[in-house]
């Protein structure tokens, strides 16, 4: 019997897995819903239910990997702002329940993770990624490690501060990336112009309470030449540029990778305008020094990152990518 | 005989040098202009007086270790703003001259390993320092090390985006850092302000052209309630504020430290009004995991440090400190 491994990305919205065979190739995949709003074992019950869809009498399962949003420590889910885990024992309850190792993650660092060991970062030694969804989430490698600061709480890249006195993000803070650019920062913006009146794409979506727009439409109504959409968009893509810039000047990385739902779906439209943006406000030296790239890999970055965790962790490297 | 060491300080405007003893303590002290306008042999024999001043024959001098603003590779100063040395290769020079071995690195990470290795910074693994006098200068300690980032040039401070679309800065971009709380900055704020009628103590100072600020009257007008200085370096100390607490979300260090010139003379009263700016908008759990302190070493800051570049290029440790 072949080895098999798990891989997931537990969502606030949706629990992606997919199943990996002894070379580290995807060979099965499930997707379940989150149910984040009825309770910590709910939730957990659906994890072990895209587990459970994903196992195969074909293989024996070695070890579970996942990210999870959230400050998580040693397989422990402090906190999640968008899932009611609270103290939550994720690694202890997934070892009970299937008799394997778990490692968990947060999940901008296990995307980080996947983009690295298995994306457009390969063999690079200090990158950093941005990954532009609901929320901006990120992460930093340092002289080929993922870097956690003093105490596991490095890379809030959504909380760089670029516009002093600038909107009220969900940290409580004001002029975070996030609360200017992050999906939700952008819905907000929609929702304010239209109720000036401004004309868009988007009216009849977002008169639908508590709708949040996708990113595919984003791409849609920016291509169609909206006029809200791109200036709201470019607006957007000018503060993920300026703390691009930040994040060159004080790291000097090789590569900033972007990621993420939005950023995915908006493409090379998104990134040349960061890239404009960066050029015109980092130094020439350590700017040409820098990649600005698109992560291309999609929501598979969690999940390659998720098995990267358990490489890690059993000391092995899946051959075979 | 007893073994002898050198650091120097090489400014813009001044060189200030100190012999050590073979327990790391300055025995002598000395300081001449740079004459930084007269060509690239004149500075170095502004050197070479600090050094000839210094030397004693009661030790043996065992070697030279300099801090210079610019940019640095293998003891060559490659580009200096203030200085108007180019690919100028000092560490040579030295060696050749005094016939022992010569260190040279960046001031502002000289700085800071003076700080880390002899000041308020010993034992921390993870701390940024911001040097603020008439540029702002920068350095980053990640995991026991100086962190020079891909190609070297790393902890670029001063040239973190604060403002969207501020000050044009020396570098080119608008609203860095250095272009909002540095002397030249703070300077010119109050020729622009002096202009439109502002009554301020610094009225007939800045009437001379070329006037630039002393960082000692700037306390004096602060503490004297002067309304305009008041005004200005409460701004200047809340850029420096959300600088912080974007390297705190970034980094989450253990130590953010303040020293240069301004803020050593302004001590507490700015890194208070710092602190509380970075308290507001930094992620609590992080800001919580971070101390923010003034400097305290003041000059010796870069002497210290220019010593700790001797002791890592040895394999060295001086004891007795």
């Amino acid at each position: 019997m072949s080895d098999q491994y798990i891989g997931l990305d537990i969502g606030g919205t949706k629990i992606l897995g997919a199943l990996f065979d002894e070379e580290g190739k995807i060979i099965k995949r499930s997707k379940k819903q989150s149910k984040a709003d009825r309770g910590e074992e709910v939730i957990f019950g659906q994890v072990c239910k895209v587990i459970d869809s994903l196992r195969d009498d074909s293989g024996r399962l070695v070890a579970i990997g996942a990210g999870v949003p959230g400050v998580i420590d040693r397989g422990r889910i402090l906190f999640s702002p968008n899932l009611s885990w609270k103290d939550y024992p994720l690694e202890e309850k997934l070892v009970q329940r299937y008799s394997v190792p778990a490692y968990i993650g947060n999940d901008a660092n296990v995307s980080l993770l996947g983009v690295w060991k298995h994306g457009i970062g390969k063999g690079c030694s200090n990158l950093v990624g941005f990954f532009v969804g609901t929320g901006i989430g990120g992460g930093i490698v340092i002289n080929g490690s993922i870097f956690g600061g003093s105490t596991g709480g490095a890379g809030e890249i959504g909380h760089m501060i670029v516009l002093p006195d600038g909107p009220l993000c969900g940290c409580g803070a004001r002029g975070c990336l996030e609360s200017l650019a992050s999906k939700t920062a952008i819905t907000k913006i929609f929702r304010s112009q239209i109720a000036r009146g401004r004309k868009t794409y988007f009216e009849d979506l977002l008169s639908r309470e508590g709708y949040v727009l996708k990113s595919s439409h984003l791409k849609e109504a920016y291509v169609g030449g909206d006029s809200l959409t791109v200036e709201v968009m470019d607006r957007a893509a000018d503060y993920l540029g300026i703390a691009t810039a930040s994040v060159i000047n004080l790291l000097n990385p090789q590569l900033v990778v972007f990621g993420g739902g939005v950023i995915e779906a908006m493409g090379e439209l998104m990134i040349e305008r960061i890239k404009a943006k960066a050029s015109e406000l980092a130094i020439p030296g350590l700017f040409s020094a820098c990649r600005i790239e698109l992560s291309e890999l999609g929501d598979d970055a969690s999940l390659f990152g998720a098995i990267s965790l358990i490489e890690n962790g059993l000391g092995i490297i899946l051959q075979g990518r």
